[in-house]
């Protein structure tokens, strides 16, 4: 592959209710062309990653929109795949580069969530469920606490396993001021958190988010002179069944077991190769089960190592150092985007105070649904 | 480029109320995996086009639900760009052959229409428009009648000139079974039919539709031994203003002159190499507009080129051989893989009763909302 990243950015991430996504993506796409140094004019596409504007905000046509926010009348599409909507945007982005048929392109990730009541948000994105899940009326937390049921009878899994994600990705979270809870919690107020969907209480599930993320990709590796270059070398995407009830196992997720295997077979990177993750943590179980999926730690193993602290800051790898979906905040179409501006930002030196030191290659893991969709990344810095 | 088609189908398009969208998807997928003579384990990504599943039909993440029906676990994206989704899908389907990752893939355009109430549709049809004419209340038929008073005014058109555009797109569905309106309309009839919104009346509009369309994408020429290769030699998307009031010019559609000149660029072909077109004839004007935005004629001269017969089956080049988005239907996020599936019909022989005498080169031309967004392909049979 011969896509390389020379610029990425976020808005903060929370309850942006001052700010329209018309203003949250002119933030980030100044921030990149800046940071990339070039004219708005090199940009010769965008591709824009994003769920609700639809069912929420009414607004289809979202390319053209962006576009001409630019004033740019160059192809505008809009990619769509539930939550994994961003990951998706930056895929299709790499293959436009790799195509040959555009040499810089505009990938952007944007939602807004919070303008709406919160029992609106959790109906329009079962829309990313099965019609029988919804018919059930099953909602996101429910689906993923049924994993979580299963992921403890099989593997022991405890309510205290999964509470040492939350406080992990908080930890994280304190020292990104782009984070929607950009603050520590304890063990114990995980735990005493309300129960949202037995076994998963408050403190596991990732909140409603407004935000946006941005990055330029390019073919040309000189484009960034002053940029150290970071490659995308691999970019794959996998999926699986809408619905859990037509699965084999819940204490997995096939299309993220799948994605693994091929991007570790496009990059010839194994993950013991890899110093710095952004995995899909929806719920904390996802983190953990995502873990294992990924091939980070076996299968059951995973809880063990993240309550160890492994996967914190000065362990390897480590997980989640934007906090996560969990505490950094879960803009569905955006998060994808803001995966990869992590690692980005991780592997060119950017990460602030939550710097991991040498980190040379890393991996986003973006996910639809309960799981019917997965997008992996593998970033490189040459 | 070298992407090649070798295998296209679309439904019966019309007022579809026995069947779901995951009905019209079997059988083109069906249909297109039977024509191309490979198994479903050659497909290796699915690329969607669908505008209005989430606002009408609650559903997203239709990449991974339409994977999940072909029983494969491969990548699958939706792309969205209003009534050019699926001419995206068909440009996001070039970029991925073009790109080296994928070798074959499955694109499929499908919209649900007709289970809403007119109204409802008509106004998230608006979701592709700009927000002032949203809070203005206008709605397309609106829109393209306001372009049709300027494109009268500059180029003295007349009503007459609209009707025929009608008369001869219902002549040529009334040779295509699979159209929502297979009969002939008279000039009479059209120009005493229902005013819609002046000048423009219901014949001169096209219709709220259900189908789907389906075409498989390869970068391997031999795969369709039994076939004739039809070869993509331009994928070009532009875009303009989603609002008319921001626009220079309303008897053009930039996005589609812009897109023009570049697919020429592309393909080095020229608009007088070419034998056959489907273009977005959303309403009579757009065929008119769109006939000298292609650069097929000067502009103010494609009505009487229209009137004479010019476009007819017979005449050179032909235009909307399946009678275009007026007499065949327009199902939104499936016109722009139908318009493919035309033209890959017509240069493979299989035309039928509209078949035109040695069609060698086509060309589509898909648009988006009132013109935000244009995506031309050509197609050339080797």
């Amino acid at each position: 592959m011969d896509v390389n990243i020379i610029a990425g950015s976020t808005t903060k991430f929370g309850e942006l209710w001052h700010v329209s996504p018309r203003d949250m993506v002119r933030q980030v796409v100044e921030d990149v062309i800046d940071q990339a140094m070039i004219s708005r004019s090199k940009l010769q596409a965008i591709f824009i990653g994003n769920m609700l504007s639809s069912s929420l905000g009414g607004q289809d046509h979202l390319g053209a929109f962006f576009a001409e926010e630019l004033g740019l009348s160059i192809p505008a599409v809009k990619v769509e795949g539930a939550c994994a909507s961003g990951g998706l945007a930056v895929h299709t982005g790499c293959l436009a580069i790799m195509s040959g048929l555009y040499d810089t392109v505009l990938v952007v990730g944007v939602e807004k969530m919070t303008d709406y009541k919160p029992e609106t948000v959790a109906s329009v994105l079962m829309g990313a469920g099965s019609e029988a899940e919804r018919e059930a009326g099953l909602t996101f937390p429910a689906l993923y606490a049924l994993m979580t049921r299963v992921h403890m009878k099989k593997w022991s899994t405890t309510e205290k396993d999964l509470a040492y994600v939350s406080v992990k990705n908080h930890f994280h979270a304190s020292l990104n001021s782009h984070a929607q809870f950009p603050y520590q919690v304890t063990l114990e107020q995980v735990l005493k958190s309300p129960v949202i969907a037995s076994p998963l209480k408050l403190l596991d599930c990732s909140p409603i988010t407004d935000g946006a993320a941005a990055i330029i990709l390019t073919r040309n590796k000189k484009a960034a002179i002053r940029n150290k270059t970071v490659s995308i070398i691999a970019s794959v995407v996998a999926t699986d069944t809408l619905g859990l009830a037509e699965r084999e196992d819940l204490s997995s997720l096939k299309a993220s077991v799948i994605a693994a295997k091929n991007a570790y077979h496009q990059s010839g990177i194994s993950p013991k190769d890899i110093d710095v993750v952004e995995v899909h943590d929806c719920f904390t179980i996802a983190e953990i089960i995502a873990m294992e999926d990924l091939g980070f730690f076996p299968k059951g193993k995973a809880s063990f190592a993240i309550k160890e602290g492994v996967t914190k800051l000065g362990g390897y790898p480590v997980v989640n150092t934007s906090g996560g979906l969990k505490a950094s905040g879960h803009p569905v179409g955006a998060t994808g985007v803001k995966q990869v501006v992590e690692i980005y930002q991780q592997l060119t030196g950017r990460g602030g105070k939550k710097q991991v030191k040498d980190a040379r290659i890393g991996l986003t893991h973006n996910v639809g649904g309960s799981g019917a969709t997965a997008v992996i990344h593998i970033l490189k810095c040459l």
